[in-house]
């Protein structure tokens, strides 16, 4: 099977929500450049895109919109439950297990993990807070097929570490650092900081005189 | 001034965070190996991200840690408060009022809009939810730096486009699409939902016969 880019990935997402859009308001067909025009792309994207995956649509009839929305929810892994476990009962793991939308799209947070023993023992959204010791086996012996990992920068990697010598593969990372892990381990990094960042970086530059600084 | 790419914005971030680390250990000096191991990638990275915007460090005696935090917080323009807006008072929403970090970053949020006449009026961590119609004169007249997107994503793009409108040049998205702004405004986009699917997508295909599919 040849390589697919993640930005790929991330365009089937966007493409399988503005599907369900169509789906929503009655649509039964759509031709790529309809739906790559909602998208923010191109019908040749659109297609290009589809065509690592398989024939859809028919030449002047577009595709079938509940077929192709099938079709992507296979492709993307959504016809199935995940269970996610969540390391790090700080304030991005409040607002983590606050967001309905995650469990409406198949991933339950099944297990929250702290280091500090201040916080082992509490409740939180229907979980108590497990010790940090208790990691690994948990991880092995409860099935969690993703970890999200929100610890401070500094410990990140060594947490990543343990996980992945757990056996899990699929990790979302919010710690605000750059992290490693083995090939045949999936990583994602969201991290609302270091946007902001690049949002400042960008607003300073532009109030800034068009000369190079020298120290 | 060369063009800075986000990734060299992003790295900028990272070592901004462990200097702070080092900083609070106590450390004065560290090397551009030093750094870059703490950071995930390399010295000669390290030495031509920064060579970007001057000198800095001295040959056989590395960087000041407390000097290059502050060349950093200026890079990035951190060193001021940034009036931010917030669009959409939904579970998104919710979950970035309760995060306190980006307060103390410098990212003070000012405002909540929505279009819902049932939320408008509301109480949302200290601020009442306003009508969407007033977003307008509000971004101007409260001199609104960043407008963070919250909507659904098939209205984002009618948002976006009327936020750029009105003057604002930083645009932090949450919504599941991809966004179109002119030249000169910056755009980040933050999706847990996507990064979600992007794992799922490969312990998906971890689990699938390596041949390819046909429709």
């Amino acid at each position: 099977m040849r390589k697919v880019s993640p930005s790929t990935v991330g365009r089937l997402s966007i493409y399988l929500r503005v599907l369900s859009e169509l789906d929503g308001l009655g649509a039964e067909t759509v031709s790529s450049e309809e739906l790559a025009s909602r998208c923010g792309t191109t019908a040749a994207q659109v297609r290009k895109d589809l065509s690592f995956f398989g024939t859809f649509g028919k030449r002047g009839r577009g595709y079938a919109v509940e077929e192709l929305i099938s079709a992507l929810r296979s492709i993307l892994g959504l016809e199935r439950r995940y269970r996610v476990a969540l390391i790090g009962a700080g304030r991005i793991g409040v607002a983590l297990l606050g967001y309905r939308d995650f469990q409406e799209q198949g991933f339950h947070i099944e297990a929250v993990f702290d280091a500090d023993p201040k916080k082992v023992g509490q409740r939180w959204g229907g979980m108590t807070v497990r010790p940090d010791a208790e990691l690994e086996q948990a991880l092995a012996e409860e099935g969690i097929d993703i970890v999200i990992v929100a610890v401070p920068a500094e410990v990140a990697q060594s947490v990543v570490d343990r996980v992945v010598a757990a056996g899990v593969r699929a990790i979302l990372n919010f710690a605000p650092t750059k992290l490693q892990v083995p090939a045949g381990v999936a990583l994602k990094n969201v991290n609302m900081a270091l946007e902001l960042e690049g949002l400042s970086f960008a607003l300073a530059r532009e109030s800034r005189p068009r000369t190079r600084r020298t120290a």
